[in-house]
């Protein structure tokens, strides 16, 4: 069977998004739901399911409602780490707390999280059980990983190893799950549902240390975000602790000084950060450790049961995302 | 069978809850779910739920799962309402945010939910879907109760029935959905099954009434809670609405002013809108209200295929929490 391509897969999940909008009372409720998910995105995890669901001669219809489950899931998540964040915008418009309420915020996301169990309660019973103990046990490491995220913020003592569980936890197996659940609706063995859900976990890792790297050495044109986010906000990212592992007892004053909030000309210390970045070569490291990761997933991509024609397309929509240069 | 009597079934949960204490990283995120989940309570979902199984020839312990769960979702609930009410305690101790904070309490409440789902999980294949779909549209309806609860607070023009419709989805669904669950797990017809949500909701509307009676004409000694709580934080209670309505223009004058928010003293406030509540004779119209629930549930109960001792048993629990004076 021929698959689809990512982008119409895209475009099949934007016709399910636009069936699906929530026209129930009280729309104080479900207003923000429609909202937030009306914002856009690339949809990298549906799309990944459904590729996943396709991979192993599956139709993407079938799994169009676990597609639903996994981007509702996601945007539940945004909701609640915006007002955690206290971000006041995502994707060029205003949080829901913002536009809103944090109150709103609150509850409409807790009825995302119920929405999305409703959407893999619409697979069929002998599948439901293997997806939802999937889709659980992501949605408690996905919580644990922003918990960590939390705790880093006032902890002087991240290890880089600590930083990476926490980044596995709260990005990179969603992703994984995306695919091992688009696996177990086509009916795929258990070997290669790992070996998919092993894919996309080391790819869902290169891809946060890119969006680390992008953030400081990122073009902020195509980047679109405002550059040095991350050094401004004291963020603990790879590159940071990867400079602090490598730095000698002056850079490490330095890097301590301007990351302890006690910095306050936002140029100056961008530019004494960078300094000893580079003095350290930390974009190179970073650069080695996405490839390193990347290596490893597609060495599973390659090992995976499928057909060839279908593992390339696979292969290419990752690379087009690691790529990116937005 | 001979059922277990509500105070051993009381036991047994809170056998299971102490096994189920949260020993997992981090504790951050897990101490303050193990925390609200011991400041005790009277545990009416879990013993409810356990005492359907029974009713219907189960054996308690095949609902102990389902039971967490239920307990679970509520301490979740609570949760997060006490952070959007800003409430301080919650049965004589400081509240998840006030503890810890408001970030720490969402998503410490998160996790709960996913938690709750964990346990459901947990039941065999063929019951849990059915208990699936209550629970997932009955954890949806609890939280439009609270959203609509909050929109009350803004809305001068709530009338008695969308009142009612309101504790009925923030309260009453939870108890009924309790009692339904217990039924499926021992295998009910879904004759029995409706019956018996039916007598969990009449009986929740019954409760919540009564709570709102309580904190008005109610002994401060035995309730506990700070009396007229209610028409201080000019909550809309059935009191309240039932007043409105039998008003005449001058007492809706007194009442509109001393619920606008521009009454300054508490004393004179609670005073004025007494000696309103007494002239209109609202106690007796609240009473009569919870009596026609009492009575709607007990006519369910009596209309259930059921061994007459057995529902004696449920009887009595239910008159036992009805007659409470705290």
């Amino acid at each position: 069977m021929i698959m689809h391509r990512p982008d119409d897969l895209l475009v099949l999940f934007e016709h399910k998004l636009q069936a699906e909008i929530i026209r129930k009372e009280p729309q104080s409720l479900y207003d923000p739901a429609n909202y937030i998910l009306s914002l856009g995105g690339k949809r990298i995890r549906p799309v990944m399911l459904l590729m996943s669901c396709e991979l192993f001669g599956g139709r993407a219809e079938m799994a169009l409602d676990a597609a639903m489950g996994i981007e509702m899931f996601h945007n539940f998540s945004l909701v609640h780490d915006d007002i955690m964040d206290r971000a006041p915008m995502r994707r060029g418009k205003p949080t829901v707390h913002e536009k809103w309420n944090a109150n709103t915020a609150i509850l409409s996301g807790d009825t995302m999280l119920v929405l999305a169990y409703r959407y893999f309660q619409r697979l069929s019973p002998h599948i439901q059980g293997p997806v939802l103990n999937v889709f659980s046990q992501t949605a408690m490491e996905v919580c644990e990983g922003q918990q960590y995220d939390m705790d880093f913020e006032s902890d002087d003592r991240v290890s880089l190893e600590e930083y990476l569980e926490m980044i596995r936890l709260k990005t990179a197996v969603l992703l994984a799950a995306s695919y091992k659940i688009g696996a177990i609706i086509a009916g795929a063995d258990s070997g290669p549902q790992e070996d998919l859900y092993d894919f996309g976990l080391m790819s869902g890792m290169a891809f946060q240390l890119k969006d680390d790297l992008l953030d400081t050495y990122g073009d902020e044109k195509t980047f679109g975000k405002r550059i040095y986010g991350d050094i401004l906000a004291n963020k603990k990212t790879f590159l940071y602790l990867k400079a602090l592992e490598l730095a000698n007892p002056q850079q490490k004053d330095i890097l301590y000084h301007h990351y302890s909030g006690k910095s306050v000309h936002p140029e100056e210390k961008v530019k004494a950060v960078l300094t000893v970045f580079n003095q350290l070569d930390v974009q190179h490291h970073t650069e080695n450790k996405i490839l390193e990761y990347y290596q490893k997933a597609l060495d599973r991509l390659e090992h995976l049961e499928a057909g060839p024609g279908n593992k390339m397309l696979v292969r290419e929509y990752t690379s087009k995302l690691m790529g990116r240069s937005h």
